[in-house]
């Protein structure tokens, strides 16, 4: 087993300019492009692909849990955000308003969503009229659009794509337990389990939490550079928007009753996470379960029997049920397709030439670890299966010893100040409070999330001992 | 077998007000409402579960064409539209115009996509350079928005859904294969085998087609009222497109050339087919393909084990691979529940009581013929698959026999417009012609597709013979 040397790549080193580095690797792995109105992105097939395995993760998830997907228009009166005035504070900064349609002028301008909450909850409204209808459990998976003036690819952009769920319920108790099902069994399992990405699960501060909310619950990971990104959030909303609009039902014995809600949504920034939490100085690093392909078979050289050796072996992982790809292109030079490749993130490649063949041997490569390895051409397949199964372990373990490395223990403000600069800060949630948080925004600090000491979620009974993780938030 | 009354269905029926009826089935079945916004539509729970089916039948045939899927942003400069003239002539009264971002005016106008083909062909001109990069097979699924401004759910409302491809070749001939290829084996195969709707397949004369496109070829069906619906196009574009946005390619020899380019696309639309071609004076009939639930098994009223042998009944079909539902619900009474699933076109059902559990049997309802039959509870989930397997066939032959009962030959002009009242004719198109086209027009009549006089698609060398179907399309 060899490692491979980088002398072809021609990254930006992480460690020089991480920024520059995450530009150029979604440039070069061809997942995004800027799109032509500023701040709106192109999601290229790879990048695409990437998105459509990770939705298809969630969506399955999101369905376990009993909701269904609907579809809501992209435009909204503009009344229609007034109804809520402290969420209209957030939002009209940010708002993208169609003010001619058909020629003409409109009459009522009409805002395109920046998320679809008050045109659910208005039809939630009419949905529920008795215990009967509930619970209600509505997902859409949908574009929506939010003008932003500094922008990053996936990171950050007008348009993006995304999932909100929305849910109404009889209990406050059962609208709790929803949410606290949608962080667990959707998203942490997901991230974890798919994405292979670490992450801490915990309860925003009041001054993070969503505005309409009563509690905002987080997931929440460490980048490559030390830095957080909030990846998914769950939202219980208690009575807030049910009075707001009107979302009442018939109780059993008759009586009228506001419902308890929820609302909760990931975006296509996952695609960002990805990339900053596995990429390395060589591009992408994928977990197979997310990989357009999980394994490229290369012709190193054409030659007697080469391509019909490396068909085979596509052929033979495809019933193994591994989405595998041939690459035998002769007019580009072998170098040149495993960086890109390389750069791409798949897996694993193997590489069969003339002389490989000749000897009855294939190369395997291991993205992950960038290690070649020379292994039989009969036992190849059997070898490709049992190293993808690593692949998501491997991964997850490094990024979370990368964060346990980036993750200290302090006792206060400054403390939290200091380890905040290059990874996170647990501390004691008591030491920082309300006025600690101000004082860690002066320096873009902010407390990620609030755990029980062991990592848990806090119950409601614990709220003396929480743990603050305090980091630097893109 | 008896036949089941139709005592408490309260639809308007087809005969009296197809459109009645049609809106009736919209809203009972629970598929769709209106949006608060003019022309938009909310697409409920059930309607989108269908479309989700759909879209997946879609878009795995279009991924076996070798196409990939990719995302471009709802946001056009207003200056890529006045590109392509011809393109603007055709749009510009349907444009969503956005004025303000972010709080202020903005400097260019930004246009809600009514297709992203400008968008789209913009960036093939910066990635296709060299041979190498042919065929670009590039589709989107996405939102797209025409104002309109008499809408009919499903049919014409101003933001739809969608899928666009977008392809380029180095050859004429390889672009005119695919844009039939995806004609084919994604449209015409996903609306006969999975939709279980009878097509016509055939060229858009001159007239008809689209503005950009050298050859349109188009799916069309007849509605359960006689009249036409297209239910998708594609276009060979052969380098209009190209020229206009420079998408040039060095071909082997190093030499310069423009791409040849087709286009393709359909629709949400494709949810209002399904309900005017199969839809009864009961409701919806969905094909098994297409049903969020193949079956419900139903509780008639609850007695000693009858859960439970209806719950025994559900996890044998999920066994069986059949997605089933349990309807337990006492609190509403089975004549409702029967009526609602039929509204909602489950293709089968099954009932149980304690009387039928007390005899061993249940009793099998199928939708689309309105039969009960009573069968015994050791076998029915073997009767439900024989059931379920037979459905979509029984559907398309009753569309087709339906359609072949209203299609008439005919000699000319006149004979053409009455056949088209109300249903097809089939009229040699050399006694038609463009002319002709013109005085059918004045009857709202139209040819809807140009065939070989056998139903095939004309060779080249056919023009003479060619058959031109006429009707009144939606």
């Amino acid at each position: 087993m060899t490692a491979l040397s980088g002398a072809s790549t021609t990254l930006t080193p992480r460690a020089t300019d991480f920024p520059r580095w995450y530009q150029e690797v979604v440039a070069r792995a061809e997942l995004a492009e800027n799109g032509p109105v500023r701040g709106t992105m192109v999601i290229r097939p790879w990048g695409y692909a990437i998105w459509e395995r990770l939705q298809a993760a969630l969506d399955e998830r999101i369905k376990a849990t009993g909701a269904q997907n609907a579809y809501f228009p992209l435009f909204i009166p503009e009344s229609y955000l007034r109804l809520e005035a402290e969420h209209v504070e957030g939002f009209s900064p940010e708002l993208a308003v169609v003010t001619h349609g058909g020629g003409r002028l409109l009459e009522e301008p009409v805002v395109i969503r920046p998320t679809s909450e008050t045109v659910i909850n208005s039809f939630f409204a009419k949905w529920v009229q008795s215990y009967r209808d509930l619970p209600l459990l509505v997902n859409q998976w949908a574009n929506v659009v939010r003008w932003e003036l500094r922008t990053r690819l996936f990171l950050r952009t007008t348009e993006f794509l995304w999932q909100e769920g929305h849910t109404a319920h009889a209990t406050e108790e059962e609208a709790r337990h929803y949410a606290l099902r949608i962080l667990r069994e959707v998203y942490q399992s997901t991230l974890e389990e798919v994405a292979a990405i670490p992450v801490l699960i915990g309860r925003k501060t009041e001054r993070e939490r969503f505005a309409g909310a009563v509690r905002t619950w987080t997931c929440e990971a460490m980048m490559g550079d030390g830095k957080a990104l909030q990846m998914g959030t769950s939202h219980e909303l208690g009575q807030n928007f049910a009075r707001v609009f009107g979302i009442q039902f018939s109780d059993e014995s008759g009586e009228l009753r506001f419902a308890w809600q929820t609302s909760w949504g990931v975006s296509s920034r996952l695609i960002g996470a990805l990339i900053m939490v596995h990429g390395d100085d060589f591009g992408l690093r994928l977990p197979p379960a997310l990989a357009p392909a999980e394994v490229v078979v290369l012709v190193v050289r054409d030659g007697e029997g080469v391509v019909e050796a490396a068909e085979a072996v596509v052929a033979e992982l495809h019933t193994r049920g591994v989405r595998a790809r041939l690459d035998r292109r002769s007019d580009v030079s072998f170098g040149r397709r495993s960086v890109d490749w390389e750069l791409k993130g798949v897996p694993v490649r193997v590489e069969i030439g003339p002389r490989d063949l000749a000897q009855g041997r294939a190369v395997l490569v291991l993205r992950h670890r960038r290690t070649k390895t020379t292994v039989p051409l009969a036992g190849v397949t059997t070898e490709v299966t049992a190293a993808l199964a690593r692949v998501a372990g491997e991964l997850h373990a490094e990024a979370a010893s990368f964060a346990r490395a980036r993750t200290h223990e302090v006792d206060d403000v400054e403390g939290a100040r200091q380890a905040g600069v290059e990874g996170f800060a647990r501390v004691p949630w008591r030491a920082i409070g309300p006025k600690g948080e101000d004082q860690l925004a002066a320096d873009s600090l902010s407390v990620r999330c609030l755990q029980a000491t062991d990592g848990r979620l806090a119950d409601p009974g614990e709220e003396e001992d929480l743990v603050a993780i305090v980091g630097r938030a893109y």
